[in-house]
């Protein structure tokens, strides 16, 4: 490992994004999604779940006060704990007890980092008062000794950490310094940050290998990649060295959680057993995604972070067999992962079925993380690829075109009758939905399209890596000098790509990322230069002179694709792809019954520029062939003698995957029969 | 309707059972699954899970005899009412209670059921003794009102029909009425009928139109068909006006199992609520089958008989509106029904998925029950086309070659590893079971294929309908005459059929039905009869003068068949078919990865007679394609640009359904893609 070489995401607020696709994206989160949210998180969004999360502050808060003002006299209560999630008796008057999920905190947590992102980009004076206004609410709930979390709090906190598996506390510690961190990089307040220190320093304190600490580790990953950042913005080793333990730690013999979950232990055998949480076996150990997915890529990206940070090969080669088994075995072709809704987990390998499909929106961000992680250390074309697949359709298909409504699943196949009639798809909505009680999907998409840019962008000494062609303005220094180079991007619409760039007192390196969809691409403005192409980057070094715009031609060709064979499920099948976007057939544009049509590997397709839902789109047209239904349903046998297929030619309109669902309820189909 | 051209089963004693395929089948049940399910009932077979069954009555019979002893001193004990099942906490001492599911009662009835077919066939006098002893020991535990049912007895009955939607106390009661009519049938010993009407009169005394009676009806329907047996063998019109007012009750508004569990009320709608139990509208209004699919067919069993009875149109016409409904939009090839098991319950119309079916054994059973009971008013092919199909497929493959072990869970399509790590089909098991804890199946199967004959022929005054091609000896009287009718059959295996008649001294009428796959029957040896085709059904008529063999012969091409194009999970998809028999591919024969295979609708076919598993059998052989498979997935990339196949010629071996699973652990697909 050269750590030299290794890049990293350039500050939010030395890129402005300008780019037309994903600004709309941003703004969408700015005007309609954080302030949603914040609303949600105040129970005040009519007919969605409420959430409780500021209440829950408040009244942790008016519990510290109490005490403070009653000093030695104040008896902490003692409550009997409550389950996964409370509901209040009265929704109308709240009591000072916890309601909602255990983990009902990182909903804050997740806003406000949103928050931070956009600020950076998009100063909102308003908006930064009543975050400010939020994080004294979030303040007045922390402990005198630095802890904080409102289950525990309001439920008496004689069991703190005691129940690391299931109870989410260091999932909420993760977030708070994800979004105390965030916040502060946008506005440079440290009061959240503060308290978010104060809590890891506290957790600090209980965790660790030194005797006598808790040798622990969270039951839902995240506080791993959240410490790496927060040691990266306060240049603490203890933070890391915090991380560290938690993925070394897990899934060491005998299982920490046994000693939580005694009744676990009859369950399974050793080497089976908490597969949910990863922690089945230590994590270099591990060489299959397995359990709930979101977990598994939080995990992974702490542990790619960990393995930058401290050198660790065998940390890196761990997450490299990770990620080639989860992304030639266990991903949708819209970069969705987690096969089944039962655990929100990955199946077996090669197991992915359209129709049931979990594919939680969450997942797939969480394997955007990955990637970019990946990417840090080892500038392959192929964890970008993954990167920009997830990116452009099964993350956005998690947000309506207005923001207004949310999926957790993504399927790749739906039929609206069978998500009302079969239980076996009830977890499968054919309608995106406004909020959820377990609302993790909506903060997340919010927080990663607010910081897209760095996922587009990563930079070293002396080079700009473009993986995503995202147009933004970017700014960076280079042997102390001030650049800045003006990306601009057709994406994901068309392929051209125009990179200005301003003079250089040194050769300077853009290194593009070729997408593996666009082997034929063609690039100009490059006279002069040096350059070479590694592992899907093709990298251009000179000293440029302030005249050249470098110019890239992606060929966005319609691609009829096919999954390898041992996907059971897609055997027979193709999908239309078109540079970075998966398409589908939905019913508004092609009529029901979609299972009747086929289509030919070879079909003619034609591009159009439309829009769908009022979303400027391309489309794909091509000509199919739909098998006649029949006439007598009623009267029908069942079972006939096979005969020939009465198919008829039919005109079939795909549009993108990640703007179906926008026109009412109907069937949808991503894997097409081939003819 | 007239009451005179109906048909009635013979009696078992009628039917000398001779045929080379079912006899064999018959022999098993006598000589393996009715010793080993004695066992079962007295927790004897290692490694299957205990019954509880003669426990629970020696219990309740030893809680009886104390009362008697203590007169009027004795006190009913009130226990605490324990759950679905109750396991005990030392399983090597078995305490006075209740243990195993609440219908555990049940599984002695179906095992003296089927004792009492099996005795009328092939008399013996040790299971003859043994029954009796078993008998002894049940009607000990009767109580002195006649109410007989463990669970309640031993729990201290104070809640007896308070929980009829759930606690099967009426399904108990039917398999007892069902189990004493068989085995008085057989042995003319009345003990276990005696106790048996009783028991219908006490219940008979709580229940009815009448005011002050109860007004709710049986969760698990039977009761009906079995009451109406009960009719049939004493006389006693109580019975049969007990059937009827279960089945005019049920359904009708306000729900009578509203009171029972007010809990629902908020749950569901009037008109969706109790769809499980087939008590969400009356049945006359019922278009569609709908919850749990035993029930549903026990119920629409009981219906037929009461119509039959009572010569009620409406009950017959929803009779035929719901067979209608099942066997064209919710019925497997396999003759299997039930799609989902969430509720072991029909899905929505056509949705028919392979691999995660649930097609329960007894629900397959049930089908015939209701099938044969509708050929009696109406004699239509259609029904013993289904009524065949469910024998030949969905029922045999319940049972294992041997006899030692059951599917409950009867699926057409099966990937072993996704029933290890798939939640998804954890129901879905690749090998036969010994024996389950809810063990309606392996005794179901036993009482049906011991009373084969019943299903194979109905008789009226001057006719004998052949409804399936079951050899036998058949005595029928004809104008005070015994006559003796001949038949000998090649089915399943080849379709010739042979029926050597005695004299008779009038016109005399054999009803053949012409399976609707065989339409170009050949019929010999009828010579100056009078003839008529009428509903799938040949009539010959003649007065016979002792010499005739007719001779008839269904040629048994193999069919190649498709699913109506509205079954999504069957499109471009064929099944290969010969005669009754429905044949599927098995990994032992062709090798893993079955997905890759294909065939052509005009593969040629070839049939050779062969041993499976030390069952003769004939198999098809035919020409496939198959699909090559990655070569090193492990480096591949899951979607790539479609090529076209590269498939390669490959011999195909299909094997009949019913004997899947008998040469270990394996891939099975009944339905192929189509080349």
């Amino acid at each position: 490992m050269d750590k030299t070489k290794f890049s990293r995401p350039l500050s939010l607020k030395n890129v402005q994004i300008t780019d037309t696709f994903w600004k709309k994206e941003m703004e969408l989160v700015r005007t309609e999604v954080i302030p949603y949210q914040w609303r949600a998180l105040n129970d005040e969004v009519e007919g969605a779940a409420p959430s409780f999360c500021m209440h829950n502050f408040e009244a942790a808060g008016r519990q510290n006060e109490e005490r403070r003002e009653k000093g030695a006299e104040f008896k902490e209560p003692v409550y009997t704990f409550r389950g996964f999630e409370t509901l209040p008796e009265d929704p109308e008057h709240l009591e000072d007890k916890f309601y909602g999920f255990v983990f009902q905190d990182s909903d804050f947590y997740k806003w406000i980092e949103a928050v931070g992102y956009s600020l950076s980009q998009h100063p909102d004076e308003r908006l930064e008062a009543i975050a400010d206004g939020a994080i004294d609410i979030v303040c007045k709930a922390q402990q005198e000794n630095g802890y904080l979390d409102t289950y525990y709090i309001l439920n008496g906190k004689d069991k703190i950490f005691t129940n690391l598996k299931d109870n989410h506390e260091l999932y909420c510690l993760g977030h708070l310094l994800e979004g105390a961190v965030a916040y502060y990089d946008a506005t440079g307040k440290d009061k959240l940050l503060n308290a978010a220190k104060r809590y890891a320093d506290y957790v600090d304190s209980c965790f660790g290998k030194e005797e006598g600490k808790c040798k622990g580790y969270p039951g839902h990953e995240i506080a791993e990649m959240a410490l790496v950042r927060l040691y990266e913005t306060t240049g603490e080793d203890k933070y890391l060295n915090l991380a560290r333990f938690f993925i070394d730690e897990r899934g060491t013999r005998p299982y920490y959680y046994d000693n939580e979950h005694p009744e676990e232990v009859k369950k399974k055998p050793d080497g089976l057993r908490y597969e949910y949480n990863q922690a089945h076996k230590p994590v270099r150990e591990q060489d299959e995604a397995v359990g709930h997915s979101v977990r598994a890529v939080y995990l992974y990206s702490g542990m790619a972070d960990v393995a930058r940070l401290t050198e660790d090969e065998s940390l890196l080669k761990a997450c490299e067999v990770l990620w080639n088994n989860m992304t030639r075995k266990k991903m949708y072709i819209t970069g969705g992962i987690g096969a089944t809704h039962i655990g929100e987990a990955f199946s077996f390998n090669y197991d992915l079925p359209n129709d049931t499909a979990y594919a939680e929106t969450c997942a797939s961000i969480g394997l955007v993380f990955m990637a970019r992680r990946m990417l840090e250390m080892t500038p392959d074309a192929k964890y970008a690829d993954v990167m920009e697949r997830a990116l452009y359709n099964g993350v956005l298909s998690g947000m309506a075109l207005d923001g207004k409504s949310f999926f957790y699943v993504n399927p790749l196949e739906v039929l609206p009758e069978a998500c009302h009639k079969d239980e076996r798809k009830f977890h499968v909505k054919p309608v995106r939905q406004k909020w959820f009680g377990c609302a993790c999907c909506p903060p997340n998409i919010a927080r990663l399209l607010s910081s897209i840019s760095t996922y587009a962008y990563t930079e070293n000494k002396d080079t700009l890596f473009v993986h995503l062609y995202i147009g933004g303005v970017i700014k960076k220094q280079l042997d102390g000098q001030d650049i800045e180079i003006k990306v601009t991007s057709e994406f994901p619409w068309d392929g051209t790509v125009k990179v200005e760039m301003p003079a250089t007192e040194k050769p300077f390196t853009l290194a593009f990322r070729i997408p593996r969809w666009a082997k034929n691409y063609q690039v100009k403005g490059i006279d002069g230069a040096k350059t070479e192409e590694k592992a899907g980057y093709l990298y251009v070094t000179k000293q440029w002179t302030g005249t050249e715009t470098v110019e890239l031609e992606f060929p966005m060709e319609v691609r009829l694709v096919q999954t390898n064979p041992k996907v059971r499920e897609n055997i027979g099948k193709i999908a239309v792809v078109r540079g970075p976007i998966v398409y589908c057939l939905e019913e508004a544009d092609n009529g029901a019954d979609l299972h009747l049509v086929r289509l030919s590997p070879k079909a003619v397709c034609e591009v159009k520029a439309e829009k769908i839902a009022g979303e400027p789109v391309k489309t794909v047209l091509t000509e199919g062939l739909r098998q006649k239904n029949s006439e007598n349903p009623e009267e029908e046998e069942l079972y006939t003698i096979a005969e020939p297929d009465t198919e008829v030619p039919a005109d079939l309109k795909f549009i993108p995957y990640y703007v179906w669902a926008n026109r009412g309820e109907n069937e949808m189909m991503v894997w097409v029969k081939k003819a």
